[in-house]
C-alpha cells in the first residue's frame, strides 16, 4: 500500500501566496495574496528573491489562519534550488522546528502529505507545509544564463516565480486532507530536459492509478484530479496512459502549469517548478474550496528528481508524483 | 515541544553500511558490511559510486533484516548533492514509494525519526531510511577540483565515503526509536566554509537541550550522546555550550566524525558527511547496541545549511540538529 488514511483529517485551515507580475496576469493572480511589480522583491540577488518570497508565504499563512507564530509546531518545505537554500535560509526566520524535504515540483504534496500525517497521528497540532521557485533562479541553475538569450523549445516550460503555502492543523476549517499516497520513482528514459512533462506523465499515472486502487475510488469520485507542473503536452501524456489502464480523467483533470499564465502560448508548454503548483492549489483551487465550487480535489503534483550533474553524465530522468486527497467535509 | 514520543516503540531490526578503505581503517571499520577497496566502486563518476553505495546500503540493511524488498513499505532518504541525485537514483532501483529528504549530515537522524514518526502512527510496517556521501563528489561539488591539489586549513574535515541504513520497523528488535527531536534551524553567523564545526555545534547544543528538558532527563541518562560530524573542533565547542547551560556531557559524549579515522590528525578535524554518521552509527554503534555495550544512546546528527551559492552571496551558515533516542527495551 502507498496510500495511508488520515481518519482524523487535519484541515488545511489557510493559505499564503505570492507570485510575479507574468504569474499574477491571468485567473490565477486574482486569488494571490501578493503580487510582486519586481520580482527581484527588493532584493540583490534571485535566490535571495525566492527566499523571501517563501518566507513571506509562510508568515501571510500564518496571519492568515489568525495564528501567532509561537503556536506553529514545525515547518515542512523544500525547494528546487541547490542545498534547499530558499527553505533552509526562510527557516531562519522562524522560531519552531524545520523538516527540510525534497521532491523537486511535488515537494507541496509531499510536505503535506508528511505534514498530514504528523498531525493525524496527535504529534503536533499546526504545522506550516510551503515551497517556492523563481524562473531567474532555476534558468540559471538548471540550464543558462538568462543573459545569453537562448532561444526555447517549443516543448519547454516556464519556471513559476512564485511562493505558497498552508497551515495544516487538527482542526479549524471544513477543508481536510483525507489520505496521501506516496510515490514510486518511475523512470521511462527520457533524457531530454527540456521535456519535463513528457518525462513526468508516466510518475503521475502510476501515483493516480495507485491511489484509485488502493482507496477503491473511481476517478469521478474527484471533482478536479490537479498535477502540478506536467503542462499542456505533459498533461495530454497523462490522460493518454491513464485510459490505456482504462480510467478516464478527460473531463476532471487540469494541469496547475496549464492554467497559470495568462497567454499559454507564449511560455510554450505552461508553468513548471515547486512553485506552480504551490502558487496555483493555494489561492485559486483552495479559493473554489473554501466556496465550495470544488469539494473533493486531488492534488497530484510531479517532480523530475534530475540535476545538471546526472543529465551531464548522460542519465535519463528518474521523476515521482505525491498524491494528496484534499476534501470538504 | 519539538520532542514527539513513539509509544509504540518502532524497532531498528537491521543495518547495512559500505564504506571507502580510508573509513574501514579504524576501529569503525570492523564492524562494516562492506569495505571497497577502490572508491570508484567500478563505476565512471563519483556520483555514479555515491549512488552505487547507496543502493548497497539500503539493498544489504533489507537482506540483514532477513526481508524481501516486496515486504518493504518505503524508503526515506536523501544526500549531500544538488536535487539529492544519489537518493533519488538510488531509489529508481526499489519498487516501494520514496520520500526525499534534505538536512544535510543530519539527514540520518532526519530519516529515522519520520520513519519512526511513521511507523509508530501505525501508517506503515517497515521502513528503509538511509544516506551517503562520497568524498570526492562533495569536494568537487562543495570545494575545488581535487585535480588543483589544494591545501587543506587545519579545521577542515574529510568527506566520508559510506552509506549506510537500517530497517525501521514496528517490531522485531530490542533496539527502539523512543522519541525524536526535530531542530530549528540555529545561525551564529559563521562564514567559513572550512570551519563546519563551529557553525554546527549551536545547532546541536540547541536540539540536545531541547531534547533533555522535554523528555525531563538528565544527560547521564545516555550512555552515549553521539553527534553526526561536528569533528574533534565543535565536539569541544558541543561540550563547553551545554557546560554554560549547566548540562555535562563531557564523560558521554562521542562524534561520529571524530572515532571513523584511524589516524585523526591525517584528517584534521575528522570526518563529515552525510555518510559519517550512516556509517558509524549503523555499524560500530549498533553493534555495540546489539551485544548491549550501549542501551541508551542519543543520536544527534547535525547538518549546515549551506550551499556554494548561498556562501558566494555572502551568507552566513544555517544549522539543523535532529536528534533520536535510541533504547534496548
Amino acid at each position: 500500500m502507498q496510500t495511508i488514511f488520515f481518519e482524523n483529517t487535519p484541515r488545511i485551515i489557510a493559505t499564503g501566496t505570492i507570485a510575479g507580475p507574468k504569474e499574477c496576469a491571468g485567473v490565477v493572480g486574482k486569488c494571490v495574496d501578493k503580487t510582486l511589480t519586481d520580482d527581484m522583491f527588493g532584493e540583490s540577488t534571485y535566490e535571495k528573491a525566492e527566499c523571501k518570497m517563501l518566507s513571506y508565504a509562510i508568515t501571510k499563512a500564518i496571519e492568515n489562519a489568525g495564528e501567532e507564530q509561537s503556536n506553529i509546531d514545525m515547518l515542512i518545505s523544500g525547494d528546487l534550488l541547490n542545498q534547499i537554500i530558499s527553505a533552509s535560509f526562510a527557516a531562519r526566520d522562524f522560531d519552531f522546528p524545520f523538516l527540510g524535504v525534497y521532491g523537486a515540483c511535488s515537494t507541496l504534496a509531499e510536505s503535506y502529505a508528511i505534514a498530514a500525517a504528523l498531525l493525524n497521528a496527535g504529534y503536533y497540532k499546526k504545522i506550516v507545509a510551503a515551497t517556492g521557485s523563481h524562473f531567474s533562479s532555476a534558468e540559471r541553475q538548471y540550464r543558462y544564463p538568462l543573459e545569453l538569450g537562448n532561444t526555447r523549445p517549443p516543448q519547454s516550460q516556464w519556471t513559476v516565480t512564485g511562493a505558497g503555502g498552508a497551515v495544516i492543523a487538527s482542526e479549524g476549517s471544513p477543508t481536510a486532507i483525507t489520505s496521501a499516497t506516496f510515490g514510486k520513482v518511475v523512470d521511462f528514459g527520457i533524457t531530454d530536459v527540456n521535456n519535463m512533462g513528457a518525462a513526468m506523465a508516466p510518475a503521475a499515472a502510476d501515483t493516480i492509478l495507485a491511489h484509485l486502487k488502493e482507496t477503491g475510488r473511481n476517478a469521478d469520485y474527484y471533482d478536479l484530479i490537479i498535477t502540478g507542473d506536467l503542462g499542456a503536452l505533459g498533461s495530454r501524456i497523462l490522460k493518454d496512459l491513464v485510459w490505456e489502464k482504462g480510467v478516464d480523467i478527460q473531463n476532471n483533470h487540469v494541469d496547475c502549469g496549464e492554467i497559470i499564465y495568462k497567454v499559454i502560448e507564449d511560455e510554450f508548454q505552461g508553468g513548471s517548478g515547486a512553485g506552480c503548483s504551490a502558487v496555483v492549489f493555494n489561492s485559486y483551487i483552495y479559493e473554489k474550496l473554501k466556496r465550495r465550487e470544488l469539494n473533493r480535489v486531488l492534488l497530484a503534483a510531479t517532480g523530475a528528481l534530475l540535476s545538471t550533474v546526472s543529465s551531464g553524465q548522460g542519465e535519463s530522468i528518474p521523476c515521482i508524483c505525491h498524491a494528496v486527497a484534499i476534501e470538504n467535509l
